[in-house]
């Protein structure tokens, strides 16, 4: 079983949420997945000074801050061939939405990466299983945009503690002809018709510990999904 | 109980190892401890690509850096007592060889970071345990260096496959009047006369389950100690 991990920079505020990339690999390895690390090969949008919070006069490139995640063994997107992978993994955090889509500034009228589009679409076409974690489903919306296909997606719930406007974001997938479901970090959204998991992470006030066992609820599934083929 | 994390960096090459710091995290949750994440700030001594593996003609800062690991919720090692701590614990990385001390440059020679050491001895006196990962453990043994005090570390075994040289890492940790004993990835050392704990982690060929699990009981040792007292 392999399972690609898309990383899109290292951390939080402008790239990868990091928690969520380690216990992604963690759970993929006690599944015993193989996974194949990469990501695009373009400039962040932005760098964020995560002590403070404040934008930092740098440039920095994705597939190259990714690869301090995946202790450089990483493949550029572009190198990628989707009969490599058996599904589809997407870790959170703000790169999802500022490196893959401009979600993050400009709501779901942004655009995405047509390589990353192209392999969303790709995967639920030939159905692959993709598991969309925090923000990611906001990329997973996008990618399907005008396919026709209407995924059931969750970044979330306003029932919780959230730092983030939920419902806000939900009405931004609908927009793009997704179906938003909420869900607390304690429980995970599953289309079984377009196999496509999606779990809310860190979109709420979560502990790591809520993190670890949201991800490995996931990836169960996911293997479900990879048995039932 | 307050465990304090020691960062230095966000990534194997040029900082803190990003896996062991994560897994540190959770292994210190999944025992209901409450962690402080702190870095000293200062610049990296250099900055590594870590897909290539060239130095980057860039500067970026320890405290900043670390940030992206504990989202933002750090603290500046200069605002640190050793009275909010009830125990340290050190991930690995080359950050500790290059940021903390220049042992990675200079060997056991090269100097260390003046709040760094006073922490380590001060932790040691008060006999509030410490657990070293990877290559922390050399951190602790220049800290100790003519302390009077000889402590029991480790920084793995030749037995197995390890991308570094144990046995010229041991004789350097033995030179600073330490003793470096041998350890798998499956096992940790206990000094419990100084209340060290230290694991290879990454310094062997390693998988991150094996992190995970070297981690784990390197902190359910931590916890033992913790009781005993």
């Amino acid at each position: 079983m392999k399972i690609g991990v898309l990383l899109h920079g290292n951390g939080v505020y402008d790239g990868t949420e990091i928690h969520e990339a380690v216990l992604t690999l963690l759970a993929l390895a006690e599944v015993g997945a193989e996974t194949i690390c990469f990501a695009p090969d373009v400039d962040q949008h932005h760098v964020i000074n995560h002590l403070t919070g404040e934008e930092m006069p740098e440039t920095r490139n994705v597939l190259v801050e990714s690869a301090r995640i995946a202790r450089g063994n990483i493949r550029n997107l572009a190198s990628l061939t989707i009969d490599e992978l058996d599904a589809l993994v997407m870790p959170g955090g703000f790169g999802t939405a500022k490196n893959i889509t401009k979600w993050a500034f400009e709501g779901p009228q942004g655009d995405i990466l047509e390589p990353v589009k192209q392999l969303i679409i790709d995967l639920v076409a030939q159905k692959k299983p993709i598991v969309g974690l925090c923000m990611s489903p906001t990329t997973i919306a996008k990618a399907l945009e005008g396919s026709g296909i209407a995924a059931t997606l969750t970044v979330g719930t306003d029932a919780e503690d959230s730092p983030y406007e939920i419902s806000g974001i939900s009405a931004g997938i609908t927009s793009l002809g997704q179906q938003a479901e909420m869900r607390t970090v304690r429980e995970i959204a599953v289309d079984r018709e377009h196999r496509i998991i999606t779990a809310p992470c860190y979109m709420m006030e979560a502990s790591i510990l809520d993190i670890r066992n949201n991800i490995r609820a996931a990836i169960d599934e996911l293997m479900v999904l990879l048995q039932e083929e």
